[in-house]
């Protein structure tokens, strides 16, 4: 069977035969936007059931049921990543949530240090992003996206057996492979731009559970950072292997 | 001597004591809207001679002169590495430029391939974008942008000295570190959103000199994938070693 084409990201269990019943938008969007019909094929997923097909089995214009047939794609969960970053203008922030869902992070944190320009985000409206990235790449998982909050804070509570990779922007020069990276939970840091402050940077230094590591000898803006350190990781320690 | 903030990408060559004139769009930018008087330093790149500290010895609306002090950093060429992408949407077409140039590409070929949606681009545009990123990056090195070609011609015209690391959507796993890859001159090779056709596909394997390569288990967008490939290829045979 096809993969079905459209792809909807929903709260419910997924499994043979099981009844989802669609919110109104949801509803809006398959029965008059994309005007499907009764008895046509949409890819679900939950985060935790993998995808599965499911065919039209009522649809009015802000309620509908959809029956799942068969499952389309095994649940594909992340390694154990956690993304810690800087949100910087509207655009790159949403591109660095979409990116981070991509190659494969299991949650997003969103951090405020001292050179961060953002003093809030709309949490919601990242969190909207993370699905619909995960709906346009065939993902079964979203990672969930966390308020913001100061570095400050995260780091006093930080559960130290999660390792953190610090992308340096001080360090210009070689690369790591990160293959010699011990394994299990990690987290990558990536500040804003204009990086850390002197006193963040000391502050870092000086945890034991903070790895240091270069991104090559050019300067990388943000959201460049994010997507290198991230593909580092996972082919170094992650589920790229 | 700080770097100066304010960073312009010019033709002139570079070096002590030298005159550089410039151009009426330069000076606008620096003198009106930035609004530098004489004795303002600026930062000049010219893709050859490194970064220069450079001094405003006479500003005008539409015209002026600076003189460079001194070389603020050396040359940093990108490894002989090219991209060859099939231009998507603006944006994102944008964005494959700019990150193309930030993480290290000698030179940035889009091409049309069976499901290309583009079948003209902006050159001019997708230049002045990778200046822009150099200029931002504190890069000296700007990539050349070729203009939009089929894919059959860019093949049949090859030189088969160079070889290509196509990023094979199909081989959806796990990923290699390519350290193990020849060194030498390379292109990655990035479809766009929908992958290759058949008859493209058979005639890619076909190629000795083409090498497909698997970005993980996860199904990446052609600008993410850009990025992916370009940070494995620096990692493993590039200049982040």
């Amino acid at each position: 069977m096809e993969r079905a084409k459209i792809r909807l990201c929903v709260e419910h269990p997924l499994g043979a035969g099981q009844a989802v019943p669609l919110d109104p938008d949801q509803a809006h969007y398959l029965f008059v936007v994309m005007r499907l019909e009764k008895g046509a094929r949409v890819a679900l997923f939950n985060g935790r059931d993998g995808e599965w097909t499911a065919e039209v089995a009522e649809a009015h214009k802000k309620r509908g049921i959809l029956v799942c047939v068969a499952q389309a794609a095994p649940q594909l969960d992340p390694p154990d990543l956690w993304l810690i970053f800087a949100p910087i203008k509207k655009e790159r922030t949403d591109f660095i949530v979409e990116k981070a869902t991509e190659l494969g992070c299991a949650r997003i944190l969103p951090m405020q240090s001292e050179f961060t320009n953002s003093a809030r985000i709309r949490q919601d409206r990242l969190q909207a992003h993370a699905r619909e990235a995960a709906e346009q790449c065939l993902g079964t998982f979203v990672p969930p996206v966390e308020d913001l909050q100061p570095l400050s804070k995260l780091l006093s509570g930080w559960d130290t057996s999660r390792r953190i990779l610090w992308a340096d922007e001080a360090l210009v020069g070689p690369a790591e492979t990160l293959a010699s990276l011990p394994p299990g939970p990690w987290a990558i840091l990536i500040g804003p731009e204009g990086g850390f402050s002197p006193s963040e940077r000391a502050k870092l230094r000086d945890l034991p559970f903070v790895t240091p590591i270069s991104l090559g000898p050019r300067i990388l803006r943000a959201d460049t950072a994010v997507c290198a350190a991230i593909t580092l990781w996972q082919i170094g320690i992650g589920d790229w292997q």
